[in-house]
């Protein structure tokens, strides 16, 4: 998001072009009109970022069979409660404040300047640095919070109902507290890939597939459901318990990213950026119609079946692809690049049990696989830098996972990353909280 | 919403009135301001109008029987899919561009015009061609978009239980690429209805009883549920299945309502529109409540019991109701014009049985029938124009409700419009989607 | 709201300090464009305000047991209806128009000014006028009328499952017309707590406490729920019935309390109230993520178990603590607020099965008790005033405890407030309603 997309307006032969998004290219509004509608931006999208943590949430203990839907929810406000601590406490700094290269700065906490401070005690002599830097400290720090939470997110999808509590919580601490934001260094921070050209415009690989690595890591080393993966080579179905609330997790992300995509413009001071956060909220719908129905129609052929969760699911692989690019200005475009992250999306869930691992909600072909696809597909569709793009998704690539393995095997060999195969079986719920998602209800007995 | 409303200030005996909106009556605001704010109210309130798409998939989720929960939300993601794309497509040109009296453009796709893409390229000679325009052409297309989309939900809440899923994608296409628009042309695009003087502010009539002709039409083609109307005259009671999903479908779609109805001042450029807007949620606000509380209340002697139901889709219909005039200027009336939205739903629910038509949510009611009042009741309340707010109910409604029974016959005699009878027993998710919306909750067995 | 914090910056030896916010210390902004941009923002935060009746709704609908849960969502729905309509008839007039010292006018009904309704239609002589005031009046109207009905939402979770339907609406009528807008005159009415210099930015005690207070008055009066309390002195759990709808409802709480905190800037017309603004959301984001970590670690401890539901209500305590002063500038009292918030609610929570007050969903612990310790942080935070704080929390504690304990008992000896011992035991669903809130799910026969 600190990035601008350098990408040639008229593009290749496939006459395709990404929007230049410069602060203030005509800039008739005033500074402090300027700073006002930068900084309201920024927190409007914001509370709708936030919001996907809902969605998440939603989706995730719909997802889950009914015994471990409490659990779920807790892990998930939870992890929006530790990503924002954390980002407050280290993060931002780690990530944007004196970035050179590899890592920004190790100050603990973040906040409101001494500058602003005066001004709203009345010395207005410093107005003319404040406005100097077009937005509000903490307006900026709000936005970028809400990402470290959607990064946590995704991995929780993943390793639901094996996944212990604790431990959850401390890859999360690690995971927002460092290693998104070095990720987050490197690139809108200011740092070496950055420099080398990378251009993600609102993090398909950055937010998306950081977290997606982060996931297939602990999935690998948390290893499957007890009786997922059967001996005779066959996969258990799983089917979420609540199909109406996975809907709504899925309507409320879509939603989400309105604000995920369109706040990335980072900016509202002019002409330009209302002209470009337009083109970017009506890319982000295409793409993710074009995820749904793709891999709608597809789903027939491919699993035998019109398949609903490949249908959901491809709405946010739509989501995810555009996002590294949604300023493009050819809609047709936005409409292929969401169809085809849908697609992406409904065969990584198949290859996912090929190579037999378990990932509840399918966040890594959502995220992980249709967030490399959006990314090389920024540099195809604005012709060029596909080395640098490859580069970039390569080396977070190698880091997150590299990283994240290693803190997973950490736990797992300490505090133990996985619930004992009783309460795996008993359910989270009443294993781990001693309450139940649905007490009321009569449940189904599991049958194996 | 591309229509002024020429109401009269002072008004009738009855001493209302319906704001004027001048784009920028007093407009000290520069061209760049303009542009952004204009722009910028566009996204966020059309953002909101996205979200009641979420809104209706809870509502039919929850009112449909479980067995039918999964297939409902599949159809409403794919609707909402369907719209996106086929107003990108055709829709948009047809309904506002060059439009001459009866039908837009035919050509294909929407975009970022040139000179939005040569002022984002830095070309700042097109600058004042683009701000002339007064807000960039894709936030305008955004706002338009969201609410192809809210006409196609009514019509999947009437059909629920008993359309097939292709049939009724089919008919979504038509009703999003061309019934819709054409509809839009010959008011908010200019047509021959808005040189007649036809007044409807946000669309209870383009809007909603376009949606709610569509769903009539077809609920007469594909006709009522097995067992719905028994040979005894008696009428079988379908409850919801799931009570708070169906009150958080009306709450989002409250929520969503304030982006409807405000949004469509379609500017905000100034502080005419600023007081115009203010007014306008105000009064949605009023009318909705005034929608529950007169349902609930009338309920009781009506209908034996207070309805909870009633209630619910009382505020749906004083939303309807409401939304050809929100901009009025006396409060008390959006009580009354709201409050007999929510009795006009209440008795056109009992009508519905008497004509044995099946609405599963009773969306004809709400939107079809508080539509044709709220219509009306701009025009009453501003004292003049009853015969032209007549005529254009009525040449919608015969425009709307005979093509779509021509679409619905056609689809019914070729692909078939509506399930085998076995799937209808067994439930359209598992009969169509092979998957159950509440697969580890013990159900009960239907009766008949 | 309409109230100045005169806090001290620099503050005491904690340096901590609260935001002034001048309407428009730096005010390079024309008088139109502040006109615009204040009145957006009243909107689109009162809009996201609207959204936390939702939250209530989901968060009760899903804590009270099946049986009662759709009569649940009715009071929900109706006391929203309810407090609009009165808030417009006489709320709003009582609260804010002409307060002198103990209360405001007794004219019926408020709306948009002459001189507004002038300028709409053209009449640019009143301008200046309009100008003049900073806003349009109905935006004013609908952010001060969404909070009267975050008040009413309090007590419906604590009451819910024994007080009957119209007994409830009666009160709300009581609470919504009177006595809330009567604590409004007090403080931001500008009446004699104000002119003390009482001081709660957001309403921690003017919205949430006396929602608490009213709660606590109901729950005495009307009693608990039978067999909550049993004989030998032990408590009957009442575990929610539907965890993930109570999780939704936090979720929307918290989205929604961006626009309680950030909307109670009530300008957005300079780089003073956008850094302000900033500080509220980040600082509400702070202390609500404080709420949920700190009770989630202090459950293990206090009640033997990691608890969602103390987390839950951690993550709304951590928000009504932070209400009365979020634009505090030093962001680890936010957090130490917050914290403490969610430590004081899980405490209230055994307290209140002490003395075996029955409170549904924990409203009293989080809104009373936590609001109390919001009010009373400002101050200590802010280094002044203790004083005029336990006045102000005193003055409004025994004026709304009382007069709400004079209303429930006469509701009780007249039309009885509380349903038969026969719905109670039936459900309020079937009993009041004759609809069940699951009707085709199985479910358990309650154990006693």
């Amino acid at each position: 998001m600190r990035f601008n997309v350098f990408a040639v307006l008229g593009g290749s032969a496939a006459t395709v072009a990404f929007l230049l998004h410069p602060s203030s290219a005509l800039a008739a509004l005033d500074a402090e009109a300027s700073y006002v509608l930068n900084s309201f931006s920024f927190l409007i999208w914001g509370a709708l970022v936030m919001w996907m943590c809902a969605g998440f949430t939603m989706l995730e203990s719909g997802s889950v069979r009914t015994k471990n839907a409490s659990v779920i929810c807790l892990k998930n406000i939870g992890l929006y409660s530790i990503a924002g601590l954390m980002f407050y406490l280290v993060g931002y700094n780690l990530m944007y404040v004196d970035v050179s290269g590899w890592i920004g700065s190790l100050k603990l906490t973040y906040g409101v300047t001494t500058d602003e401070i005066a001004l709203l005690g009345g010395d207005s002599s410093v107005a003319p640095a404040v406005l100097d830097k077009g937005y509000s400290t903490m307006s900026d720090w709000f936005f970028q919070m809400v990402f470290v939470a959607t990064t946590a997110s995704i991995v929780s999808g993943t390793l639901a109902e094996r996944v212990n509590l604790w431990s959850f919580f401390v890859f999360i601490i690690a995971l927002t507290g460092f290693i998104y934001p070095v990720v987050g260094a490197w690139t809108w921070g200011g740092g070496w890939l950055s420099e080398m050209g990378f251009q993600d415009f609102a993090g398909s690989t950055i937010v998306h597939s950081t977290g997606g690595w982060a996931a297939l890591a602990g999935a690998i080393i948390v290893g499957a459901r007890t009786g997922k993966f059967r001996d005779d080579g066959s996969v258990k179905t799983t089917p979420p318990s609540n199909v109406p609330v996975v809907t709504l997790g899925v309507f409320i992300l879509w939603l989400g990213w309105f604000g995920f995509n369109g706040g990335s413009q980072l900016a509202l001071a002019g002409a330009t950026d209302a002209i470009a956060i337009s083109v970017i909220l009506s890319n982000t719908n295409l793409a993710a119609a074009a995820g749904v129905l793709f891999a709608i129609v597809l789903s027939r052929p491919v699993l035998g079946r019109v398949d609903l969760l490949a249908g959901l699911n491809g709405a946010i692989a739509g989501l995810v692809a555009i996002t590294a690019g949604p300023d493009i200005v050819n809609h047709n475009w936005a409409i292929i690049i969401g169809g085809v992250g849908g697609i992406v999306c409904l065969f990584g869930m198949k290859f996912m049990e090929i190579i037999k691992v378990d990932d509840v909600v399918g966040a890594v072909p959502a995220h992980l696989f249709a967030g490399i696809w959006g990314t090389l597909a920024v540099c195809i569709a604005a012709g060029g830098n596909l080395f640098v793009q490859i580069v970039g998704v390569f080396a977070i690539g190698v880091f997150v996972f590299g990283i994240s393995t290693v803190v997973w095997y950490i736990i797992s060999k300490t505090m133990g990353a996985r619930v004992a195969p009783m309460i795996e079986e008993l359910g989270q719920d009443a294993g781990e909280l001693g309450i139940e998602a649905y007490p009321e209800f009569v449940l189904m007995p599991e049958d194996d």
